[in-house]
C-alpha cells in the first residue's frame, strides 16, 4: 500500500489555485499511490474564519471539489480535508473521494478552542466511531488534527490517516509524534500524519508530516517550513528518504519567522517593506528577517535620529544596512520634535516625562507611515515580547506597523537568534551584541533604568504567561506591568506566532479588571 | 414563595466590594424573601476571561464565597452564579448556599461560544437533568444564560430560576423575554429571570430582569441600565411596581452607552476624558455622552483646525462645547503639517493625496495622545461603525484613543441618536444636523466623494455584517471595502457594543484572505 504525503500551502479562499495545485499533485501521485492525503481544512484554508458562516464560501469550495472529482484516476483514493454542511449544522472534516464511488465524509470529534481556535465558535462535534472505512480488508481510522489529542477512543484498526493543520510552536512537533505514537502502539498499525505548511495571518504552520511504522518508530518525515510531496510505502521495511535531525530551536524560530513573514506579504500583496533602523537589535534582527523573506532590494531602513541618538546606533544601523544591502533612508527627527515641543507646550516643559519620548517615537511613526502611504510598502514593527508584556512601547508610536515579526520572542531570545545568526552569516556586530539596549529617547536612557535587566525580567515573564502566580514582590510588580498594559497589546499590530504564550488571537484578557487589586 | 431579583453591577476580580454589595443585599433580604438570586458569574464578574486558567483567582472567589456562607441568615436560599473545579475540569455554574446545608452546585449546560464569549475554551458542559433542586415539594430547575435559547429538556418542574450575564443589543430582551416564556408555558410554572447590569469593557449588561408566572405573562421587570432590587411574592396575584414601556431605539442606545461609558472610565480608573471637536456630528456625539457619563467639567474638548478646516466647523464646535458647557482647548495644526511636508518631501508633494490627508489626522493625533500623557484623561475615538467597515479613517490618526463610544452605530444611526437626544436637550443644531460630512482633510472633501450616501452605503453594510452575500456591483464593491481595510480594525482602539455585528471580539476575519477575488 502506497500513500502520497501533499503537504501543502494553503491560503484562505484561494479555491482556484489550491484546486489546480491539488489536482497537481493527484496527477503526480497517480499510479504510484492507493492514497493521497492533503491536510485539514483543505481546500478552504485554515483556520476557515467567519467567512465559513457564509453559505457562498462553502458553496465555492464544493463547486471546486466537484472538479477534483472529475479528475480522479482510478485507483486513487483522494483524502481531502474541508468544511461541510448537514442539516443546518457545520463540521470541520475529511472527504474521500473515489473515481465511481459517491464522497464518504468524516467529521471531526474533538473540536480545537482552547488556544487560537475557536471551533465550537462553527462547528458541531463528530464521532470518531464513524470515522473509518475500509480497504482491501483494512480498517482505516481518520483522525482530524485534535482528535489524535485526546487519547481517542475507537476500535481496533489496521492503519490510522491523519489530517492536520496545526501551527509550529516550540516543541509541537514532538508533541504531534508523540500523540501518533502511542496510537500507533495501542492499535499496533501504522499511522500516517500530514500537516499543513505555510503562514496564515498570525499563524505558521511547520509542515514535519511523518510516517511511523506498527511499533511506533519514524518510517519518514517531510521536510519542516516547506512544501513536500512524498510517496510511500506503508509496509514495506525501507525507508524512502533519510530522517534530517529537527533544526535547533533558534533556527527554527528563524525559518518560522521568515516563512511566516513572505506568507504575509504575500497574501497581503507586498513586495516591499520598511522598517525604522535604530541601531538597537530588535531592528536589525527584523531587518535581517525581511531581507530574508523579501530580497535585499525590496527593504529599506530608515535611520531617523532624534535628540537622544548616539553616534554608536549611526554606525551600527549604516553597518547592519551595509551587511544586508539594503538602501538606508535618514531623517532627522529633531526639528519636527522641537517644533511640536515648542508649538504644544510654549516656554514651559511637558510635566510627564514620558510625553516628550512619546512625541519623538510618534513622530517617527508618522515619517514611516508616511512612507508606507507613498509606495506600496509594508511597516515592519520592530517590537519584541518583552516590550509587549511590559507596556515598554509608545502606542502610535514605535508599537505602529502591518506585523511584528518579532512579537513573539523575548528580548533574550531575539539576541540568541542573532548569534545563532551570526554562526553562519555575520550579520550582528559584536558592538550590537554587547551595548545596552535603549531606546534612546532621554538622556542616557537604557531599558535597564525602567524593567530589571532582561536576564531577569524573561524568566519570569515566561512563569507569569504560563498562567503561574507571582510570588516575590519584584514577580507581583511585573505582574501588574503585564496586566495593566493590555491597553497597549489590544491596539497592537499583528505577530508571528512561534510560541504558546504569544499576544495574539490566544491571549484573552481584559482592559479593565480588579484582578490585581483584590 | 418571595424571591428576592438582585440585579447588581459587578467588575471583573472585584472580589471584595462584590461580596460586600451581596452581604448587603442578603441582608435586604433577610426575613422578607425565601430565596435570593444574583447574575451568572457573581463574585467573579463576566466573562471570567483566561484569568480563569490562573486557579488562584477561584481561591479568592472561593473564599469570598465562604465569607457569604456565613452571614447566611436562616431561611434563605442563596443563588449565586460563580466558577467551579471539579477533577481538574472547570464549569460555568451556580451555587445554592443555605445556612446548615453544604453547598449546591449546578452547571451550565449550553456553552457559549457562537459571538462574544468563548466558555469552551475553558469550560466543560453540565447537564440540565441534573440542574434541580426540592423546596417545600416544589422541583426548582436552574438554567444558566444560554441554556434557555437551545429548547432545553429536562423533567416538568413548578419553578425555574434563570441566572444570566446577558448583554444588550438590539431587541434582546424581547429574545430573552420570549425564550424564557415558552419555557413558562410548556412547565406551566413561573420564571425568575436575573441579569447583570453595568458596563465591563466593551459590553454593556442591560439588566431588565423579570418574573413572568406561569401562564408567561410578565409580572415584574427591574429598571433597565441601572442596578435594581425587587422581592416579589411568586405565586400571588398582585404586581410590585408598575412595568414601564421599553425607552425607544435610540433612548435604549443612548443610556447603554452613557452606562458603558461611566463604567470603562471607572474600571480603568478615568475621572476625566478629552477628544478632538471637529465641528462634525460624531464628535458633537461623543461629548455629549462623555459629558453624561462624567460630568462636563470632566471633558476636555479640542479644536484643531488645519489648512482645510471651514468656518463652519469652528462655529459649531464652539457651539457644542458652549451647550455642554465643557472648556475647548484649539490648537492650530497648519504650522506643524507645513513644516512635516517640508522635511519630509521637500519642494516636491506626496504622489499619494492620502500622504497628506493621513499625515494631518496624525497630527491631530500626535497633540490629543500628548494631552493624554500630561494629565490622566481618557482619549475618547470618535470613529462610527460605516467609517470603521470601509476602513474611512487613518490608523494611528482619528483611528486613536482609549475607546469608541460610537463606533457600534452607523452614521445614520448617529443622527438618529443626535435627534432623538435633541428632542430632550438641543445640542445638537440645525446646520450641524444639515451639514454634509465631511473629514475636511483637503478641500471641500466629501465622505460622499469617497463613499456612496450614507442613507444608501448603511443598509448595504448592515446587510454584508450579517453574512449577506453582495449581489449588484455596489454591494461588491463594499464588501471588498469591507474585507480589505481588516488591518485597520484590528488595530483600532476598543468599542461599546451595542449590535450583533460590532467589530468587537465577535468579528473574526482574517487579514489576509483571497474570498474577495477567488
Amino acid at each position: 500500500m502506497n500513500v502520497a504525503l501533499a503537504q501543502i500551502k494553503g491560503f484562505l479562499g484561494n479555491f482556484r489555485e489550491t484546486r489546480k495545485q491539488i489536482i497537481q499533485l493527484i496527477k503526480d501521485a497517480d499510479g504510484k499511490a492507493d492514497f493521497i492525503l492533503f491536510p485539514e481544512g483543505g481546500l478552504f484554508g485554515y483556520p476557515p474564519t467567519d467567512f465559513i458562516r457564509n453559505p457562498d464560501f462553502l458553496k465555492k469550495q464544493n463547486r471546486e471539489i466537484k472538479k477534483i472529482q472529475n479528475q480522479i484516476p482510478p485507483g486513487l483514493n483522494i483524502l481531502l480535508g474541508g468544511f461541510f454542511a448537514e442539516k443546518q449544522h457545520l463540521f470541520n472534516g475529511v472527504v474521500l473521494l473515489r473515481k465511481g464511488n459517491p464522497p464518504l465524509f468524516f467529521k471531526k470529534q474533538f473540536l480545537s478552542n482552547t488556544d487560537v481556535f475557536r471551533e465550537s465558535r462553527y462547528f458541531n462535534q463528530g464521532s470518531l466511531k464513524k470515522n473509518f472505512f475500509r480497504w482491501k480488508g483494512n480498517r482505516i481510522q481518520i483522525l482530524i488534527c485534535e482528535d489524535i489529542f485526546h487519547n481517542p477512543q475507537f476500535p481496533k484498526s489496521d492503519i490510522l490517516f491523519c489530517l492536520n493543520s496545526s501551527p509550529y510552536t516550540e516543541d509541537k512537533s514532538l508533541k504531534r509524534f508523540h500523540a501518533v505514537k502511542q496510537l500507533t502502539q495501542k492499535h499496533k498499525c501504522p499511522a500516517v500524519y500530514v500537516n499543513r505548511v505555510g503562514g496564515q495571518g498570525s499563524l505558521i504552520f511547520d509542515g514535519g508530516s511523518f510516517v511511523l511504522n506498527s511499533t511506533g518508530t519514524l518510517k519518514t518525515q517531510c521536510h519542516f517550513f516547506e512544501p513536500d510531496f512524498q510517496i510511500v510505502s506503508l509496509f514495506s521495511k525501507n525507508k524512502k528518504r533519510a530522517i534530517s535531525p529537527p533544526p535547533s530551536l533558534p533556527k527554527q524560530r528563524e525559518k518560522a519567522l521568515i516563512l511566516g513573514l513572505q506568507d504575509f506579504c504575500k497574501q497581503t500583496g507586498f513586495e516591499k517593506a520598511h522598517l525604522g533602523l535604530s541601531g538597537g537589535m530588535d531592528s536589525a534582527v527584523v531587518c535581517y528577517l525581511a531581507v530574508q523573506a523579501l530580497g535585499a532590494k525590496n527593504v529599506i531602513g530608515f535611520f531617523l535620529p532624534g535628540p537622544f541618538t548616539t553616534n554608536l546606533s549611526r554606525e551600527l544601523a549604516e553597518k547592519i544596512a551595509t551587511t544586508l544591502n539594503i538602501s538606508l533612508k535618514e531623517q532627522n527627527i529633531s526639528p519636527i520634535y522641537k517644533m511640536m515641543l515648542t508649538t504644544l507646550f510654549s516656554k514651559k516643559s511637558p510635566e510627564n516625562p514620558v510625553t516628550k519620548q512619546n512625541l519623538q517615537a510618534r513622530i517617527r511613526a508618522l515619517v514611516l507611515t508616511a512612507f508606507g502611504n507613498e509606495t506600496k510598502s509594508l511597516l515592519l514593527g520592530t517590537g519584541n515580547k518583552s516590550e509587549l508584556a511590559c507596556g515598554y512601547s509608545t502606542l502610535y508610536g514605535d508599537l505602529c506597523g502591518g506585523l511584528l515579526p518579532i512579537g513573539d520572542l523575548y528580548k533574550t531570545e531575539v539576541y540568541e537568534l542573532a548569534r545563532s545568526i551570526n554562526k553562519t552569516f555575520p550579520v550582528f556586530p559584536k558592538q550590537l551584541l554587547l551595548r545596552a539596549p535603549s531606546a534612546e529617547l532621554s538622556s542616557k536612557q537604557k531599558d535597564s533604568d525602567d524593567l530589571p535587566p532582561y536576564k531577569i525580567l524573561d524568566p519570569i515573564l515566561k512563569k507569569l504567561l504560563n498562567k503561574k502566580s507571582p510570588h516575590s514582590a519584584k514577580e507581583k510588580e511585573i505582574f501588574h506591568k503585564i496586566f495593566s498594559n493590555e491597553f497597549k497589546r489590544k491596539q497592537a499590530p499583528p505577530l508571528l506566532k512561534i510560541s504558546e504564550t504569544s499576544f495574539g488571537e490566544e491571549w484573552k484578557f481584559p482592559i479593565a479588571h480588579k484582578f490585581l487589586t483584590d
